[in-house]
């Protein structure tokens, strides 16, 4: 089959690579239908460093389930899913906490034992927790729309949605999204679903800001860096923004969001830190009480009230995806997501 | 008057100063009945800087009004008060939301132009919001029992509260409490308080933890640094603890307090952090959804109900006053706390 690999900064190529087989009783073997490329994989074209044997790449996808392990009842031959970014018994302790990214027997697409979704095929390990099934939908003949929410429903939206609901974003809430990216924009739509009556998006790219409007955002700040840090504290009174939701993962999101948070107030994280040290003492947090949350989404906890948001048209999250390539063309996708030419990539085998 | 300098680490004085005079209409002036000395003192004790002239110290006490300025009404010479370490008007907009350590008219004592507590007299700003009035107690009668317990509202216990307000401690919680100083005592008493089931103590003094153990840890840890982590791990089947409470403020606790969080779990911050950046990323936080709160205490907020918890001998947090010295003896009283000979030492003018 073919898959998409990474052999070093700014290096993606499609190669051939042996078909997945069934490991565990527990795994269930996949046709993907769309992958897409992620912000987080951008992180890594910015930064892996050359690795001759390549990394293979993509953890959002939704698929056809073509065969199951012996240990696997909840899917089977023929079910369409969609297929969260992480994968879960949802079973475990955590699982029924609702914190599947926490799962005592789930991990992360990638490395050399776990074959990844920017493939034709893949195994999915923990199938009858990783996958989730769409009765009634039959990729061949289901409308692109559909098809482009559900593949948003695997990662993006939904980490968009964990923003907001870690966030403790409520009817009512003053809400500030930093990032015009599709988590970002994500993060706007959900703010709107759970009810935010002022949405202010911080994001430099009209296109982008423009389907964030669409989407609930009152307010656009194109400014940057501290411009856009006063721009806040202006539009609220000097007070800053009870709820900040850092759909970005690099330093200076994180240091606006400390910046234009209100006493008392809190920020969410679910841009994948591009850091590990932080301001986090008198003069960022601990002096006005602001609190941090957020990481990565429980994706499984958040799918079975979305898929129907999206099948009856309530949300249409879909709208990230501004471009869609064949799977051959994976190299162009993260080109064109790098310099901004697309919002996000869907990637058809 | 006597007052309370310190001229540079290990060296405090008590020296004469001028007594306070009433500056603002808003003022108060009071005679201070008991002050202490607060585990933050003992880190400029540590650390601070040469000064020749000196920085005044202090910013908790029970006093007696002595005078009040034209705009001042909700207190009269002669009544008795806790003074909350923090100054208030208690009417901003962060005061009605119970925020006051961030009121927009308030501030914190010492520096320049606010005498401060360990001294005979003090001038109170915003003297409205920053007295609470204990009507029929008379110093001069009450039992010193009493009068601690009322000194320990002033901060170090309504910090240990704030630490598990804001961990979210409540009925049944498991709680960890890193710190066996007088704060970390208080929370251990506050989640208590506040119904915890299961209260894990990290501290190695037994004279300070035995008194933990009466107030409702139910484990004591008494390991230092990465035995401590395992200790508690091990105490809670390898998932860690759901609240953590960190009342130290130094680094090594911050490392252990994300180390022994659950995922998806919240560490409260109550101890004033020594340091600005700390780890947050995706090995410390972010990975598993911990979640980062805590800030200094809006006491004001929790005296009103804390006030009659100690009349009716609910609470007793006086118990970590282990040591009373004249205010004369002002530099015994840190020398005694920096060399863990006492726990926390009540100053009397």
């Amino acid at each position: 089959m073919k898959a998409t690999y990474m052999y070093g900064a700014g290096d993606v190529r499609v190669a051939t690579a042996d078909d997945p087989v069934i490991k565990e009783p527990t795994d269930a073997i996949v046709r993907i239908v769309r992958a897409c490329v992620c912000g987080s994989d951008l992180h890594r074209y910015h930064s892996m460093p050359a690795t001759p044997d390549g990394r293979s790449m993509g953890h959002e996808a939704i698929a056809v389930v073509e065969e199951t392990g012996a240990g696997v009842h909840g899917v089977k031959p023929g079910d369409f899913a969609v297929v969260p970014f992480l994968w879960q018994d949802n079973t475990c302790v955590f699982c029924r906490e609702g914190l599947q990214s926490s799962c005592l027997h789930g991990g992360g697409y990638g490395g050399a034992e776990v074959p990844v979704l920017q493939a034709e095929y893949a195994r999915i390990p923990q199938a009858d927790g990783s996958l989730v099934p769409v009765p009634g939908i039959d990729p061949a003949t289901a409308g692109e729309g559909t098809l482009s929410s559900l593949l948003a429903l695997s990662d993006v939206y939904l980490t968009g949605y964990h923003a907001a609901h870690m966030g403790q974003v409520s009817p009512g809430a003053t809400v500030a999204v930093i990032g015009d990216g599709a988590v970002g924009l994500s993060a706007v739509l959900a703010s709107r679903q759970l009810g935010a009556e002022r949405i202010i998006l911080l994001g430099h790219h009209d296109v982008r800001t423009d389907l964030g409007v669409e989407w609930g955002a009152t307010d656009v700040v194109s400014e940057r860096g501290d411009q856009a840090v006063a721009k806040v504290l202006e539009l609220t009174g000097g007070e800053g923004t009870p709820i900040v939701l850092e759909a970005v993962g690099h330093m200076p999101a994180y240091e606006q969001a400390y910046s234009i948070v209100r006493p008392g107030g809190i920020i969410s994280r679910v841009g994948v830190p591009q850091y590990e040290k932080a301001p986090v003492g008198y003069g960022s947090l601990f002096g006005k009480n602001a609190r941090l949350a957020g990481g990565p989404a429980p994706v499984r906890a958040y799918l079975e009230d979305a898929i129907p948001q999206v099948l009856d048209g309530q949300i249409n999250p879909g709208r990230v995806f501004d471009l869609a390539l064949p799977l051959d063309k994976a190299p162009e996708a993260y080109r064109a997501m790098d310099s901004r030419e697309a919002l996000k990539v869907a990637l058809i085998p």
